[in-house]
């Protein structure tokens, strides 16, 4: 981490009485940075709202949120910049009355992938933990990540960058800090995410970029085995091919090249030749 | 709050690259103190070490987790100690290895309820939140909480204690702060909690006391309101009988004096006489 800001300030320290400490009671989003700006923004500040708004939280002063982020956007070498929506401190216990909400705001040093990983593609596996279904959370990034944080740890191996996690109907759902695309012929699809997973930002970016091509629909874990070309999307890392899922190798790129293409020059990542 | 400990040193702010903060990625017990002593320290201590073992946590020190436990009751008016153990710092991001782990201990004058709530028992409503099924967090006090936070804020009424939770099949499960009981006849039962819900150590201490009289079974939320008698257990507040669900009105509270009887005065809780 480069530095962080509490409330506008720097600081690296947070009250111990903050509700994201206690419960994880709280909203976030991770954007990239390029040439000192924040990438996507309008986007990103969409999603906190929408974020805040489905776990009642308290207002924000959402002018100050952007500033913010444009500001740790703007320290030297920062590549990644991460803002926490916290419910702030409150007394103790589950009832969040009386909150007033707490502006966390870092910057990161984090560096994308070789260009060489976006040639060649990213090996995963398939993880054993089962995302619940909770409509109530779903689709929305919040501070409750401990089913992401189990199926990582299942990634202890040399080779897996990463694990496709599916729900209780054995129906894919994302990476555990990706989402997924599957291309079979010329249809790409994608997981809905009203039950489980993250609406990523990266993610509406790739819909709008294919215009209408991507069918949002279930697709059987066992599916993505027959798919022609499978990819990721983080707004960090930009659009990932993948090159294995377990034993199966993927051969073609072909949707994840041209949408590298179309996204990745304005985030500073690479462009495979 | 009355005090705070980090590692053994009082402090109160914590450092902002905690995993718990970022993710929720702890486990936390809550304790009641009387007389200056951690009440039924041993069973929060094996609480703490099983959800630990459940999260692959760093290792801890037990020996100073239970004396910062114990010196943290010590402490002048403090009638609640709550412990949360934190993967600690960390790089960005959900993998998790090479963090340390941190210990936060909390002493808070938090009183309990008057002897006239006892008496009387309080007023629930049925949560609309659904509990989702994530069998490798179930049973276990983690630091993700956002479903009793969703829960507790529907007890915005001035009359709601606490909302009862159920599960996707619509059986019970638990209170947002509290395990649950219901007798029917002569047969006392509580949920399950292989799916979701916490086992608590109030709970433990019931199902001890009532000594195989208690089935832990699936129950059908409707049939809670066919039951003679409904309680809570939890540590802080001890045994807590239930006037009402929603519009039913319950008029016995046999079991629940009989548990409070027992295990009330080691609490220092009040014994409706």
């Amino acid at each position: 981490m480069l530095a962080a800001w509490l409330d506008g300030l720097t600081g690296a320290l947070v009250p111990v009485a903050d509700r994201a400490l206690h419960y994880g009671d709280a909203v976030f989003t991770t954007l990239r940075v390029h040439a000192g700006r924040a990438c996507w923004l309008d986007a990103h500040m969409d999603r906190l709202r929408q974020a805040c708004a489905g776990l009642h939280m308290p207002e924000f002063d959402w002018s100050l949120v952007r500033n913010e982020a444009e500001q740790a956007s703007a320290y030297p070498s920062a590549a990644v910049v991460k803002v926490i929506l916290s419910r702030g401190d409150g007394a103790r216990g589950y009832d969040s009355r009386n909150s007033t909400g707490r502006r966390l705001v870092f910057a990161y040093a984090a560096a994308a992938l070789d260009e060489e990983v976006y040639r060649r593609g990213v090996d995963l596996r398939c993880a054993d933990l089962v995302l619940s279904d909770q409509p109530a959370l779903a689709g929305l990034k919040h501070g409750n990540r401990l089913e992401q944080i189990l199926a990582r740890l299942e990634c202890a191996d040399p080779v897996s960058y990463d694990a496709v996690l599916s729900d209780s109907r054995g129906h894919a759902i994302s990476a555990t800090s990706a989402n997924i695309f599957a291309r079979f012929g010329n249809s790409v699809r994608t997981p809905g995410l009203t039950r489980s997973g993250v609406a990523g930002v990266a993610r509406s970016r790739v819909l709008e970029a294919l215009a209408g091509a991507v069918t949002v629909t279930d697709i059987p874990l066992d599916s993505l085995y027959r798919a022609d070309e499978l990819f990721l999307s983080n707004c960090v890392r930009g659009v990932v091919p993948v090159r294995q899922l377990g034993d199966h190798r993927y051969t073609e790129t072909l949707t994840a090249l041209g949408l590298m293409q179309a996204l990745h020059p304005s985030l500073g990542l690479p462009v495979p030749g």
